[in-house]
């Protein structure tokens, strides 16, 4: 069973986490793996995405758990910040690891 | 410029080409560049695609120029086989570099 996973490039490319394969929702989960808590309008700013497409996804890391938002007043205007959760940092290691084992296989063993 | 892509997880990802990073086509495309050409009913074992979702990826692929297909008999019955094109094996390197960068930005530098 243990070797399983890794004796074949397509069981790494299915094992991917749907959730963080997403290219915008990976670079929002990196982001905020790196950087730490960011605002939207910096997650905006260094992703490139628009503010519904933004939303759309980081709701959906919201709701696997993989990320937390907060509000606060910032001057008179409420500011949502992002921050990655332990388990949204585990299941970004989780996604690098699948993605070590395809690279591997697709490379040459 | 040249330092550029490599500063940033967030640009690493957001230079994953889409048309090999959607999980059942990375599947095909690290199958078929690992194992050569394989017919539709292998593909479809191997990736545990349904008839439609294969066709559908496949020809994306195809019409990407990443792979060609060919037509042959097989006892009474036409059989479709595939292969991955230079340019399918440039792009699938050109993937991995990029996935490369952004495991070490995110896994720190």
């Amino acid at each position: 069973m243990a070797g399983k996973t890794s004796a074949n490039p397509i069981h790494a490319a299915l094992e991917l986490d749907p959730i963080i394969h997403e290219r915008v929702r990976l670079a929002i989960l990196s982001a905020l793996g790196t950087q730490g808590r960011l605002s939207f309008n910096e997650l905006k700013a260094l992703t490139e995405a628009t503010d519904g497409n933004l939303s759309t996804h980081s709701q959906k890391l919201e709701q696997a758990g993989y990320v937390r938002t907060s509000k606060g007043m910032f001057g008179r205007r409420t500011q949502t910040s992002y921050e990655i959760t332990p388990a949204g940092r585990q299941a970004l290691m989780n996604y690098l690891d699948a993605l070590d084992r395809l690279m591997g296989e697709v490379r040459g063993k």
